[in-house]
């Protein structure tokens, strides 16, 4: 029997993202908009990225029980922040905040700081709720640095301010085929991947 | 081939009980105290249950890679009291703690509080980390109620103050086998290896 599963975000590019990685597996994908209009908005209150993706499965789950949920949760870590902003990299700048004014943020706080001294990464935790009381969950991890003014235009959030390790582009330059090989969501995709791929029936 | 486990607990009893729970599947299960002389301190610092869970399956799985680790965490939350002692229920009354002065602890904080207010529930989450980047959990719950005197011999920490909904008798009271099939880690343990059976190769 083809299982269920239902995306927890109201981002179409990660939906679309999914649908590709799962089409080799025998699943049928919807997401938020296929099952609430208008879109529901899931409080994430967590203080870990794994916090905030289970609290998105479990809202889903509770309301669609027996279809799988999954959700992911991402952000970015700048070690001279102290791994800010962290879980609060949607919202770094406050109510309202764009992928503008985010940016804009993150250079000011980083405006003292040399450049050998801006690594950092992006993370991805991706969980996915078979059941009542189970989760198989997959992390991605992308390290690298912040440079000091804005490059490219693809992507989204504080692509065009970060450099992965081993590339002198930013996320914002690189194709989107590459990225999504060295990505943060690229890797826990296909880490869940790998695992989900055992337990469809 | 058979897999290889190791579950991060320096806990006999509960050695005990996963060995039992596995003796099913093709697994060949070990624990801290076979790979570690002394027992490793791993520092549990997380916020929630699955936070130290992973913790100690993470310090695990780093220094045995490709060995599948194991680690649980649980703890009690009392509603009176907001949800303590939660993640500090081994060290409720602070430096040097012990089933006693815990349960004394728990008993003296309630002490204001009517019967029909002293719900809580014990929780348990089990992570077992099955590759670098991915983990596959298990959650279980038991709803109760503190009472205002120990009863009982049995079980350990706040066993002899929780009587179980649905029951009249405490946790230290019922027998290993009544309150194996009820208790959290039961239930958490039951979850895990339903989904831990469609993923042995």
């Amino acid at each position: 029997m083809t299982k269920k599963i239902i995306i927890a975000t109201g981002n179409q590019g990660k939906v679309n993202e999914f649908k590709e990685l799962f089409s080799g597996i025998d699943l049928s994908v919807s997401s938020l908009k296929d099952h609430w209009n208008p879109l529901p908005d899931i409080e994430e209150n967590g203080s870990a990225f794994y916090d905030n993706a289970k609290i998105k499965a479990d809202w889903v789950y509770e309301r669609r029980g027996g279809v799988w949920a999954l959700a992911d949760d991402s952000g970015l870590e700048v070690d001279a922040l102290g791994g800010a902003p962290g879980v609060l990299s949607a919202r770094f700048s406050g109510e309202g905040a764009t992928s503008e004014s985010n940016n804009e943020k993150l250079l000011n706080d980083l405006k003292e700081i040399p450049e050998h001294l801006r690594t950092a990464r992006f993370k991805c935790v991706l969980v996915l709720k078979t059941g009542p009381e189970t989760y198989l969950s997959a992390e991605g991890t992308c390290e690298g640095v912040i440079i000091t003014e804005k490059s490219g235009s693809r992507g989204f959030g504080y692509d065009p301010l970060f450099i992965p390790q081993g590339f002198n582009e930013t996320f914002a330059q690189i194709s989107s085929e590459e990225k999504n090989k060295i990505s943060h969501r690229g890797k826990a995709m296909r880490a869940l991947y790998k695992e989900l791929q055992k337990i469809i029936d």
